[in-house]
């Protein structure tokens, strides 16, 4: 799956994914007033809503570029029926030639983390059949309980072309209470990237790894140290634009031929709509705002990286 | 809810949940059979034989004992579907009176977390009304990303009385990877256990406080040094039985008093039926083994803990 992300990086020369992260105050009100009148005030009419929101982003931006990520969060506070409309909306952004990176976070043992796997990468068994659960392409993946945690996602990655990120330095403000410990003259981030750099050796694939890291933009003092212990590993990059990450910073993340990294942007994209330099334009315009903030954003990162 | 964890596991003088994680392997190949006729080789099938397994084996242990763990990787390997059958598992689990913890080991930051505790622990607002969704009554949570992960679950345990489990010392081999690094004289673990000591200082709880810890049953000695850091903190001790924790090991998880803890056991007893011991029952018996599994771990523990 590397190599076809790095495909299509190249092919849009846009190391950028869209976060399709459909918190509900994002959600332009004519599309809530339209469902509830279609369904009531009901869970069905949120989804339904939400779903029109997904589908018009997409639509409106997969021809620029090469992913997106879905954070499950936003999709599990309504219960299972979000469960489905993420199930759904993954099919859609696939059915769009999107690669899709689903922000899971997942970390847990051995056989549970094997169900994981199987869940969101991988596909399960029964009746000698096989069923797809989420399908993702990528997930993100937690480090804290160890090799036991990631072996078994590498194992379906494998078996499947998928990969994951593994959490190395996150973008929050206080990811460095345990990150930034320091462990015998090492940062706790570089610990566990030297553990990503170990997994990567298992799997390679083409110049890089299965196993990449999330990084966050907002730390790119740290970057440049994880970039040097990870050659091999593609960097997925949160918190650019509304979290304080500027692209003039993000040199550190990329190898210098443009490749390594992929960034993303949530709000910054799908609620631009939102913001004071678009309010131009009504909330049924949404999706085209999207659009432009794509290009903006792209414009951006050629201009700091790709020159 | 934490007092009432604490009155029910005076009530039933067992320290114990009952981890409802129904890999396939465990479902009786008679129900599977079934359910197969019913919905052919379906995905149907599949949830329909694991619901009917879990309500079996709920209805025969509920009496015995103060909550039930459920898996969720175990449920969202079947996709959206297997997450419908998490959701209603849950509910049925409350309406027979059990407390019920989610074992999501969810972690991610601001906004994100704060939709992870909706999901799990809340209520989601729409159109001015409230929307329940997983409900559980304790989560786990994974603290690599620091306060920011920690704090927006806080608040909704405040608002809902509920209450989390973060990972502290987890019970697989490779825990101490990273969990037994050594920060400044400190392990990591130490130093995740003092935090979690100053966040549960922010909500009190009876003799306790909101924020409790995972401990895994296959380290006492590390268990030891948390509960000293620990005094107000429940432990969910995972671990005992098929992982090689032992009841006379886990009297360092609690305190004097026999409280301080509830320890899981998963297949030890919802897959009883497949063991040596209890080979004399037919597959259709696999509810009633399950309870004479839960009457003999409440013996074992009762015998080294409550002694």
């Amino acid at each position: 799956m590397i190599p076809k992300l790095i495909q299509k990086i190249q092919k849009t020369q846009a190391p950028i994914c869209v976060g399709l992260d459909p918190m509900l105050e994002f959600i332009p009100q004519y599309l809530l007033e339209e469902e509830k009148k279609n369904h009531g005030a009901t869970l069905q009419a949120i989804c339904q809503a939400v779903w029109r929101f997904n589908q018009e982003i997409i639509d409106n931006v997969f021809d620029l570029i090469p992913a997106v990520k879905l954070q499950i969060a936003m999709y599990e506070q309504w219960g299972a029926e979000g469960v489905c409309l993420f199930q759904k909306t993954i099919l859609y952004a696939k059915e769009k030639g999107l690669i899709v990176i689903g922000d899971v976070k997942r970390g847990d043992i051995h056989s549970t983390a094997h169900a994981y796997a199987l869940a969101h990468l991988g596909k399960t068994e029964a009746f000698g059949k096989k069923f797809t659960g989420f399908n993702e392409d990528f997930i993100t993946v937690n480090p804290y309980l160890g090799s036991d945690g990631i072996m078994p996602f590498i194992q379906i990655c494998q078996e499947e072309n998928k990969g994951i990120f593994v959490l190395v330095k996150t973008s929050n403000p206080s990811s460095g209470e345990f990150q930034n410990q320091k462990i015998q003259e090492k940062f706790l981030y570089e610990m566990v990237a030297e553990k990503v750099h170990e997994w990567g050796k298992t799997c390679p694939s083409g110049d890089y790894s299965l196993v990449g890291a999330v990084v966050g933009a907002t730390y790119p003092q740290e970057a440049k140290l994880i970039r040097k212990l990870l050659p091999h590993s593609y960097f997925l990059v949160p918190g650019y634009g509304a979290q304080g990450g500027k692209a003039k910073d993000l040199k550190a993340f990329f190898h210098t031929n443009g490749l390594g990294a992929i960034v993303n942007s949530s709000r910054g994209i799908i609620a631009a709509y939102q913001q004071e330099n678009y309010k131009q334009f009504p909330e049924q315009e949404f999706a085209s705002v999207a659009r432009l903030a794509v290009i903006e954003m792209i414009q951006d990162l050629r201009h700091e990286i790709l020159n």
